[in-house]
């Protein structure tokens, strides 16, 4: 398998948990995190069922990931995302050391990562995942807007 | 009592987390939120216990005040804490729409609310609390650099 299909498999996991995101009134954001070639945790955004904008998808998948590792780092450990993530997940995932993060579509108004901020890209802090975009960007990006523009008409 | 000597027993309470935050061995910082003039939640660093690098006093303390106020933003609520927030903490004091932000003393590492990046005061996000730093400035800078001395011998 080339290492595009092993992005894009594990981007489609997180499309999928954004999916289900949607169906449950949730703004359609999915995170996985994974570690030697296998998924050890799985996150949607729930900032509405559990009533806290900080429950996004990336800052539940650190810490279930954190519990799988049964550490307090994430070293060696790759993200999907299929939204860029804002300024707290970013710094999360600096702090957490995740090694690649994988984004699927841009977000032009608090992305972190090089749209809005540019968290993960700056070298003050002390450490720098390497940072890809465009993973199933398209998929990634129909979702939200379809999402937005439901909410819209309703 | 004025405004000041408020700010000042408010601040006194979030160091008071501090120093036991240390004797835990943890990095010694604390924070606490307020509404109406009353503590509604108070949390201080926790990462060493928790293995888990984003459980900071800061992010800690919103998940206290939402379960407190029983929703989902922390609208009229303002935070004090002893040490400049981070990246992910200042993101996260923007999403639950902290009021006010009571810094003790300046991170020049890491702090993101000025120091090092300007989370806080980004006009592109789409809140700016009020932040004022310098609140028993000595007292938490002091704190932390005993914690770091102490560690350095060990």
């Amino acid at each position: 398998m080339r290492e595009d299909d092993t992005a894009q498999r594990f981007m489609a996991e997180a499309l999928s948990l954004a999916r289900q995101a949607a169906e449950a009134g949730e703004v359609p954001v999915g995170a996985v995190i994974v570690r030697g070639g296998a998924v050890i945790a799985r996150a949607a955004n729930r900032t509405e069922e559990k009533k806290d904008p900080t429950a996004h998808a990336e800052m539940l998948a650190i810490g279930e990931a954190l519990k799988a590792v049964g550490g307090w780092r994430l070293t060696g450990c790759d993200m999907y995302v299929t939204l860029e993530p804002c300024a707290m997940c970013a710094g999360a995932i600096v702090h957490a050391r995740i090694q690649n993060l994988y984004i699927g579509t841009e977000d032009p108004k608090t992305g972190a990562c090089g749209s809005v901020l540019d968290i993960t890209g700056d070298t003050r802090l002390n450490h720098q995942p390497h940072v890809e975009k465009g993973i199933l960007r398209e998929e990634c990006s129909d979702l939200l807007k379809c999402f937005f523009r439901q909410l819209r008409r309703k």
